[in-house]
């Protein structure tokens, strides 16, 4: 019940689906529980009282607790169950819960979904899915209500590979764009005209045409945390070691990111490694 | 008359301007000479026949040279012509170009352009305008024929500057981009289905759209050579030297565009660098 | 019994040190029992027959599996036991093979050692312990005769993590190093009197005066393969992602192993990545 | 006059040599006046005094407006005069003061130096010369006075270019030290430590030696300025742009110094780049 699972679980309510919540801190399910969902006291039990699971965790460390842990979700795997982990994590990660929710007789999906706090308030996420193909295609209407499009990718580890590799072009895009930004900004020229220049050529694009503004002004209101960017270039990185794969700009990139979040910007949203680009 | 120079012309002489070109070799003036263009003998001939020339070049050295030699821009320049560079140099060049054509009473708009080839064939280039005001008011009625829009940024060498900054964003996001498409083909994602994700979200933008499909296919048609992408690398990294601008992700896509050019890609696409970033 | 571990072992016997050796293909153990050794058909029956076992093996999947694998070390571990891994791995294997051989009863120090074949042989290694600080000082008259100088360092994980940052550091004076003579070659100065000079100055030293001139003739014999370095440039990576420290040269450097992985020198020595940089 | 200039200078003098000073600010000639040099009213005059002219100044920019500035190096050349240029200039500058001297029939020899402060004042210089091979013999004498060696690199630009290439790797190691005794700190082992290990084994070297403790204690007197470490990567950046070197880490390093210039280390000793690393 983060600001991504809020924004998702109230899509599902709205559209009628009967819906359990769960949050380590159970305050932030109330404003759900108004509008009509109903609350579990524990992950195992919000399993227990579903056919399909959704869940929305910021790490890896964090979806491991909550699959393992006591009173966690594998507890209440039945078989048919279906669990459906929308969070982005590490391919492995992803392939040690698929195995043991499989174990249990349970059905596991990974989908971690492309798009921030806007696109889940407004239904319009996109999912990377990827592991079990029934499951997949029973939880197209839930989907479809929190989602404008979803891709089925294969086994389970691809849907978190194919997170990764968006999120990571989209970070160093993001220090580019603030080196650009900061770069002209010195010179002499005006942040707010690079934006509208770069805004009629082929590399405009949504984030930005929304964030440079804002990032002119010094404004990070959160979207997608600094924090998660950080952990997501740095599974990347983790990913291209492997896989030999060198990442030259994603790798610097990266290391800006640690910087501002040194600087205390965890919870920005990560355009806010311009602070640490500008300095 | 390289890619760019030919398509604009072409522009010019459809809208009914009338036209003269010159061109280091003769031969590629041919095609503008059948539509109804003059043929100039010289850049010094060019500006004596026509009240404003526009010209475009490769790089800093071949801008000096067309105004500085023999028979060259300067000569032809007296009171009141009007002298417009929409080649992409360096501030410094820009500066010493209209110092001199100033001198010798002659007006000086840099307006180098954003958009390549099919932009250049369409009219709907971007002009990123610096210098005489004047000037760049009566040229308006040129640049809209041959472009979509354009910018009026200040003084001599703020349109140079806008150009490289959007330029090293542009450069930076290629590889950006080719590290996330080969990083992704590594882990056994198909490229295909990644740009088909990319295009699902706020990063959404042409270049990717454009050029993925044949990057992914080992195609690179040339729309902007690599050799040229790479000088404005080196550009943008040098006024980042200038004006105190640590340029780490920017730097390590300039390096990756100098492997490719050791590898032959010069006159590519600079989408080229994708194989560099494969080995 | 790879290349450090026959030299290590090889001055253990020659001191008079009654000494047990295993190795996974046996055939590496002969030139040591013919000079007095004993053979363990196992780590277990190694671990069994000794106070004291030192392990030196590759990389953390094989530290752990030489510990937890069937007839590994733990099965032999009995109260008092010494084990002592002098190989280099993350500072989490070590941490978790620490614990595990703590519970059986046994003790244990990490001691990663600094120095690769020559030193190795010359009995001139630097040790990095860290662990049970009884079994440090119980193993020293072995480890003054395998080294020269040991540390140390405080508690388990210490001394891995004294070795990452000791490597990392190696690895990216390499890439310098590889980058200034490359640079110096392609500007036409001879490599030979860049590192003629280079032996002159305050960043004089072994590695450059040694390496050097093989790099310049393009012969990398082994003394530490490349594979490994790239793997503790991965680790440093790790740590420094984990402990918030940018590490944007050491970033770059690892990007370039991994190049000289692709192109085939994981078992040359990592002077080697000279080859990639020279593209 | 400035750090390195006095040194030498003072060395000349000490010597028996006959020696005429002149310095931007005459007051700084003063203590080598006491000692017995004569002081030159402008750069002309101390050439058309002596037979050989040494120049040590602080970039390009400075070395060009010494040489060819009112009163300048090159208003003060006749036939057979000497001009020996010991600063870190680039290549271009370099082979533009020479084909200026050589034109009044001047002879030139750059001849820039590796040390710092300590060893200039100590005559321990390593003198990279290029140019005139007569003029280098006769110089010869002097130069043995202010250095413990001396090279000859070929033409004109050799010196410059292989100073760069020197200096490269120097300010490379340097970021590579610094962020190892960063991330090593911060994973809570003792600079100190490090510093100690890494004077064991094979990259032992007396930069680590000498500047390393004054690091860990945030120490950062100046020998060499980090403006001038910056202006030499800057140049060494350009040349590997012109003799298609790509530079990864050399690039990342640069980036480092840019920020630490602008956190107002210009003056501080090159080592203080250790305070934007660990931020």
């Amino acid at each position: 019940m983060g600001i991504m699972g809020q924004a998702m679980a109230a899509n599902l309510v709205k559209a009628g689906f009967e819906v359990s919540v769960w949050n380590r801190t159970a305050k932030k399910c109330e404003p759900l529980i108004k509008h009509g969902a109903h609350h579990g006291a524990s992950p195992a039990e919000v399993v227990a009282n579903c056919d399909i699971t959704f869940a929305m965790i910021s790490d890896p460390a964090a979806a491991r607790e909550l699959c393992f842990g006591t009173q966690g979700v594998l507890e209440g795997i039945t078989p048919g169950k279906g669990y459906i982990d929308v969070s982005t994590v590490d391919p492995q990660t992803s392939v040690e819960i698929g195995l043991a929710i499989n174990k249990k007789g349970g059905r596991f999906l990974e989908a971690p979904v492309s798009g921030s706090k806007k696109p889940a308030e407004d239904g319009v996420l996109v999912f990377l899915c990827a592991g079990d193909n029934f499951l997949y295609n029973e939880a197209m209407p839930a989907l479809e209500v929190m989602g404008k499009k979803t891709f089925y990718l294969g086994e389970v580890a691809k849907g978190a590979q194919m997170k990764l590799v968006i999120n990571m072009i989209m970070g160093t895009m993001m220090t580019a764009f603030g080196e650009g930004l900061s770069l002209g900004e010195k010179a002499g020229l005006n942040m707010s005209d690079i934006i509208t220049v770069l805004d009629q050529g082929v590399i405009a694009n949504q984030m930005f045409r929304l964030k440079g503004p804002m990032m002119a002004e010094g404004n990070f209101p959160t979207a997608f945390p600094l924090k998660h960017m950080q952990k997501d270039m740095r599974l990347a990185l983790l990913m291209g070691n492997e896989n030999g794969q060198s990442l030259f700009t994603a790798g610097a990139a990266n290391a800006s990111y640690i910087k501002a979040k040194n600087k205390g910007c965890d919870d920005d949203d990560f355009s806010a490694v311009l602070q640490v680009i500008k300095e």
